[in-house]
This record gives structure tokens, C-alpha cells and sequence, in this order.
């Protein structure tokens, strides 16, 4: 029998129906992998750097550059626009404020997180702090949503390794919500949900996929969909801008480690990598926790999901940390 | 330049941002259209009448069925199953307790709303207003979904024309936060924010799509995707169980009519339809009033979508709208 379950962090309703389906459908699409190692019409291969803005930043040395970010060429805000509110009566309108850069993580067209070092997804995450935090410091910004889109099924337009962070001048509805329920949480307890979250899951253990120091990778409890993990660092932090560098390190290690399990585990599907962080402008505020969300996309949202915002997961978290956790220990014991 | 909107509804922005694509693709998925009239295969075709759970209601004479309501064989919910909560600390839990039901809109494997006549159309959506009726009724129902999933990028697994209902024992986010939004907007000025909106839409006029008697028709101004259409009625009643026969009418005329705009002015792109209603239980509260929404799945959630909530529209409601009149406009000629 299906299940309802409450996402602690955001008060909605799941429901878990592992009868729908034996097993989801990977990569329905067929995109094209493998990729090339180089792509002579990639605007982001190394060569053809003239075809982005210029850089706003850029890893590397004279021979060559590992990690560039430059602004999105179709950029869906700009920060030229006016912060000034025109809309009238029910019509709330402002100009598109805001900044929308690409973080390209490698010159190799083909690089993925599953296949590169731990050194050089650090190197990575290194830079999405980076860019995180100019981008928090903007005086009009409320939201900053760093993401990665692998796969057409996730949203993806160049397939070279890349990942974006666009800044807003408004809430975003996620984080408005998951602030609203954390601190509600937080008046009620004392304490992060995050962290409460955190620790009952450790409890509970069947749904934890991996643990690397001060990271702990786990299937949450009321999942929208198959096979998404959530890491949650130990320490808590509201700002993603605040991780530290052994956190960065040990995120890393649980991202990629991760990342290859799913690839074995659930037929390589296409999937989003979201940051979630606190506030801006709030300086470690003790309700909220960073934490980042893996979420594959196996399933396609219906009419039910369109109108009611719930989900309808047709595997049990449960059954999903048991799949990864397999494919973490059968590559653990390939590389000993 | 993009613009942001809020939706007056959810107040959720909307980053509206034209530039971003020259124009929608339509159903990248390549899936199978034209049908065959009829499918020895199809549990929904006539002569396989035994491949579903027993009928819940039926429209028809001796000579056959027109519609056949039945039981989802999957369903992702349950009548049997216990109210009872059962979770505890952070993780809200209880047993998938609902019901989930199929509505068979026509014996023709082939049919479409877009093709069907008004009459047709019309005792459709007269089941629809009864099953939603009686699953209100339901002593634990708190939200009722009723929705269409047609093609495959809107999430449907059999094409043979149906829609289906759930009914479940928590509220829906969605109709959580539309609640709290209109009664918040109530509580201000004392009107629905439905029938200011649909006012506002009315002297704004550059998003109207259609008008038949009490229903108006606009790609609202802060359309979360390419060639979204809410239908609103004119009439100020919360729940979609207490919509009358003469606003069936209107509404099932306006829905074939748009549908078939859209068709061509789009390349029959996928869509979903949901009806939104009023709260469960609540005998026609003043704030809300019960509207149709037509979602055409043109664009993919990537990680931005996921991440934040928010969605950018490539496509402004203006330009949808004048698009779908002119079809409108071109189909009467053809037809007059």
C-alpha cells in the first residue's frame, strides 16, 4: 500500500506509491552520451572562448584555464535593470533585475562529476562559494539559486559541463517557503530543522547513501521523486558562502561518490543539482541549514503534480539508499 | 528585456523573458499521433470493458457507453487505507488513504476535445463537476484534483482520451497556498482576488483569449509557461461541484475552442488540464472561486525550476494570447 509522507523542511505532502512502477525509465530521451573529449562548435571548448562574454572569473595558469565563469549569453535577468516596482492593482511587474553567470567546471567536453578527481570537483564547488557569495553580496539580491542541468530531461542546452547561478530580486517560492517552515521550526524548538532533520535520519539509518567527515548523504524520508539524496553537512551554516574549505572537501568527495552510484544504480538518468542556503542578508540566521539536493529526473510531472504541487513517488526512499549504497560498496571494492 | 511578474493568486514571481527563445518546440518526444479509432490493445476501448475495475458510473443506452468512470487499476491512493497519522519527531506520516479514479471520455480510442462537439464536450465535463461532487463528499478528503494528462511531455501512459481524480486526506500545496492568498486578499478588500483578476484581465484585454457567455479566457500575466490559459467564470462560486448546467455549457465551448487554437497556434503541443476549486468542506466561501487551467508542457523544469519554484516563460502572455485569437479568428471564418 502507498503512503503519505510530510517533507519536514516545506510542510507538503508526498505521496510514496512504489506500486506504480518496478522501476523508473531512464534517459527516455537518448540524448547522446558519450560525449566527445572536444567539441569544435562548443562555445564552451577551450578555442573558442571568444563566443562568451567576457570572464568574470577564471581558474587556471599560462598553459591553460580548468574552471571559467562568464555571464549567460541568453540571460533570463539582467544587472542593468531597475529595481523599481511598476505593476498596478493585481498586477505586481518589475524590470528583469537580476544576474544569471555560467560556471564552466572543465575544458574537457565531456568531463562529468562521476568521472573527475575529488581534487578537481573541490576545485568546483570552490568556485560555485565563490560566485555564490559575490552574488549574495549584490544589494538588490534576495534569492541566489546555484544549479547544474545534466541531460536534456533536466533542462540542459550545451552539453559541456556546466553550471549556472542566477541571482533575483525577489524570494524565490522555495526558499520562502522552507525559511517560513524553519523558522516556525525553530520558534517552536530551538533549533534547525535541517540539523533535527539530519540527526533522525542518521537514527533511522535506512535511508542514509553515504557519510564522508562532516557530510552525510541521505535519501530524505518524503523524496519528490526517485532516487533523489540530499547532503547535509554536520556543521551548521546558513550561507552556502560560510562552508568552509574541509566542508567544501568532504562535499566533493559525497557529490561525486554519489553521483557515480546513481549512474550505476538508476541507468544514468539525467538529473538537477540544486544549492540550498539561507537567506541573504541574514548573517547566519540559526534556523536554516545549507544543504544540497541531487535530484534525478526519472519521473515526468502530470496533471496531479501541475495542479495540487504534490508528487506522486513511484520509489520508496528506502529501496533508493539500499540501490546506491550497493553501488557505492561495489565501486569502493573495484578501486581496492 | 525580461520583466518579473507576481501572480496575484500565489504571489509567486515569474521571470518573463521573450528573448530567450524565438519560439517554443512542440513535442520533442515524437510521440504517436495520429491515433487508430480503435485498439484491440487499449483497456479503454470498448469490448475490453473487463480489463478495468468495476464501472463507478456509466453515460450510455443499450447501443453502448459514451463515458465510463472507473477506478484507476494503479491507483496511487487507496479508500480502504486508515486515516490515522503514524509518524513521529520530524517525519509526518500516514497510510496512502484516497481515491483515485479514470474518467473515459469517449469510446473513440482517436478522440480529442479539440475535435469533439460542444455536446460532447459538455457531458464530459458534467461527469467531471459529479465526480468531483461526490469525492468532496468523502468524510476525509481535504483536497480534490481533477486534471487531464494528454501526450507523453505531459506525463500520460495510456493515450485513449481520459482524465482522473484524485482525492486525498491532506491539503495539496497548491490549493494550500491559493487558499491562504485569497483569504489573505479577502480579508483586505473584501472580493475573490479570481474575480478581480479575471476583471483586470477583462480591461487589460491584450491577454484575452476567448469569451462564451459567463467564461473568459486569458493567458493570465503571470503565465508560468508558453501559452498557459485559465478559464474563469463569470460567476462568483467556490467549489467546481456547484458550477450550474448553463456554465458547463460555456465552459465545455470555451475548452474545445481554446484547445483547438492552441493546437495550431503551438504544433499540438502537449498539455494538462487541472480544475482548481475551493477548500473541501468550506460550503462557498467568498475568497475563492473555482477556475480551469490549461498547461501546455512546452518548456522543461530544469534546475533553476527546481531549485527556486520559479519558472522563465520564454513566451509573454501578450504574444500567446494574440497568437491563439488570431487561430481562434481562423478557425470561425473557416468554420463560418
Amino acid at each position: 500500500m502507498s503512503n503519505l509522507r510530510q517533507d519536514p523542511t516545506t510542510k507538503e505532502w508526498v505521496i510514496i506509491a512504489p506500486r506504480r512502477a518496478q522501476r523508473p525509465h531512464a534517459r527516455p530521451d537518448g540524448g547522446p552520451r558519450p560525449l566527445p573529449s572536444r567539441d569544435p562548435g562548443c562555445p564552451f571548448c577551450p578555442g573558442n572562448e571568444d563566443r562568451t562574454p567576457p570572464e568574470i572569473l577564471r581558474v587556471g595558469d599560462e598553459r591553460g584555464w580548468r574552471i571559467r565563469v562568464v555571464p549567460n549569453l541568453f540571460p533570463a535577468v539582467d544587472p542593468a535593470a531597475s529595481p523599481t516596482r511598476d505593476g498596478d492593482g493585481v498586477f505586481g511587474r518589475m524590470e528583469g533585475l537580476g544576474a544569471h553567470e555560467v560556471i564552466i567546471e572543465s575544458p574537457r567536453h565531456d568531463a562529468r562529476f562521476d568521472e573527475m578527481s575529488d581534487g578537481e570537483v573541490e576545485e568546483v564547488v570552490g568556485v560555485w562559494r565563490e560566485r555564490y557569495a559575490a552574488l549574495e553580496r549584490q544589494p538588490w539580491a534576495r534569492s541566489v539559486v546555484l544549479f547544474k542541468n545534466f541531460g536534456p530531461a533536466a533542462g540542459t542546452s550545451l552539453v559541456h559541463i556546466h553550471s549556472q547561478v542566477i541571482a533575483i530580486p525577489v524570494y524565490a517560492p522555495e526558499d520562502l517557503r522552507r525559511h517560513e517552515v524553519a523558522v516556525r521550526y525553530f520558534d517552536d524548538t530551538g533549533r534547525s530543522v535541517y540539523d533535527d532533520l539530519r540527526e533522525a535520519e542518521r537514527r533511522a539509518g535506512d535511508r542514509v547513501v553515504a557519510e564522508a567527515g562532516s557530510m552525510l548523504a541521505v535519501a530524505p524520508f518524503a523524496s519528490r521523486g526517485p532516487f533523489e539524496t540530499w547532503i547535509l553537512p554536520s556543521r551548521h551554516r546558513s550561507s552556502f558562502a560560510r562552508a568552509d574549505d574541509a566542508e567544501l572537501a568532504d562535499l566533493a568527495r559525497v557529490l561525486r561518490e554519489v553521483l557515480r552510484a546513481l549512474r550505476d544504480a538508476a541507468g544514468d538518468p539525467d538529473y538537477n543539482v540544486v544549492v540550498a542556503s539561507g537567506s541573504v542578508g541574514d548573517r547566519d540566521p540559526a534556523h536554516f541549514t545549507w544543504h544540497v539536493r541531487i535530484l534525478p529526473r526519472l519521473a515526468t510531472a502530470a496533471g496531479f503534480e501541475m495542479g495540487s504541487g504534490m508528487s506522486i513517488n513511484p520509489v520508496a526512499p528506502e529501496d533508493a539508499a539500499t540501490q546506491l549504497r550497493d553501488s557505492l560498496q561495489r565501486a569502493r571494492q573495484h578501486a581496492g
